[in-house]
């Protein structure tokens, strides 16, 4: 499924939906959270909260720079055993339900993804956040989606689902 | 004239070439200076000598944020009398002959784009910059290319030229 439609509001995301942009090199991720856009939001620009649900299971994040804020920046680290994996980025814009953030593994420091989040209200006490990541070119982006990224996503996505629910935000 | 191309030795930018790309929402850039590249990568690193040159012969700007080191930021005003610009925007890379850059214009704070500088030593004293800039959509990229951006990257690279040529970098 390739498509820039943004999705109606019947349609769910319980996971999320990883899709390739049919006409630019981006990749949109939809996914749906049984929370209000605030505490999403939250889950976001907060250091301690980001660090408990970002990446995969099997992975420990440690922040090491955070400033989130218009023209701020990043970095953390998460490791498994000997295993480290380093990221950092900076954040153009951050707004009240959008954040506009650059994304890099240290390890190809060079390449940058530029990634806009918006959190939609959908009127229900749920949210639904939108990332929209666009590279440089299709190859990259291609690449980008071969990484494996959708483990994290998934895991990552299903702890801040436990951390909403376990009343954490 | 639409290209992804780079251009080979042989063509020569005395001014800026300024062209859609063909395949992504993207601007190329290409120009060419009579200096080494660590005069041309200081004229873009250093607050005091950018802000001489940046920008059209009719506006006279001041810098107030510039930390050009990776995960830095920067923001501008150009002013000419009551009229005022302001710009800003992040560095997800600074290396010796490669800065990766976002643009804003702050009357339309979300609008990002991601611009890639590559300066490339042409073997005789001069330079060759490679400037890059991805939007999120085909519409915002022709948008930018409509805004009058000309002007400035022409006006703005002959006032270099003639910091190069006095010896002021």
């Amino acid at each position: 499924m390739t498509t820039t439609q943004s999705p109606d509001s019947s349609t769910r995301f319980p996971e999320a939906a990883i899709l390739a942009d049919e006409h630019v090199p981006a990749v949109h991720i939809w996914r749906d959270f049984d929370a209000r856009v605030e505490q999403v939001v939250r889950a976001h620009t907060d250091a301690d909260l980001f660090a408990q649900w970002i990446g995969p299971d099997s992975l420990t994040t440690t922040i090491d720079e955070w400033s989130c804020r218009t023209n701020g920046a990043y970095r953390y680290v998460s490791r498994r055993g000997e295993e480290e994996y380093a990221f950092r980025g900076t954040f153009p814009f951050v707004g009240e339900d959008k954040i506009v953030q650059t994304f890099t593994w240290e390890g190809m420091p060079e390449a940058v993804a530029l990634e806009t989040l918006t959190f939609e209200d959908l009127g229900d006490g749920r949210t639904r956040l939108h990332g929209f990541s666009i590279c440089d070119s299709f190859e990259a982006r291609d690449q980008m989606l071969a990484s494996g990224m959708e483990v994290g996503i998934h895991e990552g996505y299903a702890k801040l689902d436990r951390m909403l629910g376990a009343g954490d935000l």
